[in-house]
């Protein structure tokens, strides 16, 4: 399934599912039960969720939220392909780099990314996410796939100098509505083994970031028991697994984002992530 | 006042404020419109408290929390005390050093820290937080007193090796159990000038940090205005300030924390934190 959160016309938080025919708003009497995608995730209700939802109306009516708009945890994973370790000048390392992102800073599918007036590097990073469906503490590599529930696209949308005003990464990766995820979370079930696909960041148009999943430095089964070493992981938690090389940062000259462009993250087997940039009033 | 959250006898979590009398809870009806801390401070309600509180009981009924347990942020200052700069052996940097902790990393006073099996290298450090009032981004240093709540005190336990596995200190800072907050919250009327105020940390009653607080590299309004820059501060967020001087891990032999041990953390003006340390089973 592909699962969505969004706020309606009449600014009405909901979730549901989309398929072919459109957008599956889940019931009133199962909302009254999960107020969210993540409780409905907590209470392992997704498959409930088929058979309590209402007939298709068009996406296009509703505004899509991040598909776990307020989750317990956003886990960043940076450095994690080969490429762009490369670009930043490291050597691989031994550990995976861990940062977080507030829920704040995560918009949904087709909403206006912020540059902030305070700095004109604005970047992306177009990154799988994949977020938690079970919790667990010291979660086994070989045992990671029965606590996902499944995975979006994500653009960890970065703000440069920040993040290099000192070692720590945070203040660049924090800026109130700089970042996405969605357009959905597919189920585990469609897409067994996310390692097989390809991510592509295209920024008008034009492909900017393009890798097979399979380059990742430490794989996702490896990620989540590192992660679980240190905290307990909930159901809707989001791991943010790196990016690729190619980011603006890197590139000479210099490619950031400024009112009008349009950044887009796809994923093959899951879909594209787009975004409209305009600068902070 | 002096306020704290709790969880009483019979496993039901309240709040309300500490006087020589004892723990004045907030009345159930209270509780029904404010459901805790946060919620309190969101509503500008702690006047309301001093009216709407019960007869008082003693503190030791009770298992204090960390004054605000579900803050939407915790946001911690790296290296920001000269000492504590120039024992790592990095220079006084331009802008502070920030990171993160999830509250499931954060316990209360007399609550028992949890040493991670995984590691040997369980630190303190006795740090003063400033716990945020009113909502606000882009808050000068010199608007910020208007912002904050009050204070407490803070340790900010830290697993030393995982901290140094890569540049992002994350996987040292949010191991659950490790850190603590209290023992209560004192309001901003009590402490109107924290900076002149003095912390010292104590392991099995030895001391082993001290320093006036005056000593911070970026004041408290500094802090606020950096980090709003980035984000929208919301009530009950923390600002861990940063340690001084004097931690285990520079210590010569370092100085690490095992069950049995006693960890304290005084600042004048507010009290003392406490918490035993436990080994993970």
């Amino acid at each position: 399934m592909r699962l969505v959160s969004f706020v309606s016309a009449d600014q009405v938080a909901g979730y549901g599912f989309v398929t072919e025919a459109g957008l599956h708003k889940a019931t009133a009497d199962l909302r009254a039960r999960y107020l969210d995608l993540r409780a409905l995730l907590t209470a392992d209700g997704v498959a409930e969720l088929s058979t309590a939802a209402e007939a298709p109306v068009p996406v296009s009516a509703v505004t899509l939220l991040s598909p776990v708009p307020t989750p317990d945890k956003i886990i960043c994973v940076g450095l994690n392909y080969a490429a762009h370790i490369k670009e930043t000048g490291r050597e691989k390392p031994k550990y995976p780099s861990i940062f977080t992102r507030y829920p704040s800073s995560v918009l949904g599918h087709e909403s206006r990314l912020l540059r902030p007036k305070i700095s004109k590097e604005f970047d992306y990073e177009g990154e799988l996410a994949v977020i938690i469906g079970k919790e667990g503490r010291n979660i086994r590599a070989e045992d990671a796939d029965h606590h996902i529930a499944g995975y979006s696209c994500f653009n960890d949308g970065t703000i440069r100098d920040f993040q290099r005003h000192t070692s720590q990464f945070w203040p660049g990766k924090s800026f109130d509505d700089t970042g996405a995820m969605g357009p959905w979370l597919v189920t585990r079930d469609e897409l067994p083994n996310p390692e097989v696909q390809h991510l592509r960041t295209r920024l008008n148009g034009q492909e900017v970031q393009s890798t097979p999943i399979s380059d990742l430095a430490f794989s996702i089964g490896e990620m989540i028991e590192y992660v679980s070493k240190v905290t307990k992981l909930l159901p809707g938690d989001v791991i943010a697994t790196g990016t690729p090389g190619g980011v603006g940062r890197f590139r000479n000259p210099p490619l950031y984002m400024f009112a009008g462009d349009r950044i887009e993250v796809e994923i093959t087997g899951i879909g594209t992530l787009a975004n409209p940039i305009a600068d902070e009033s």
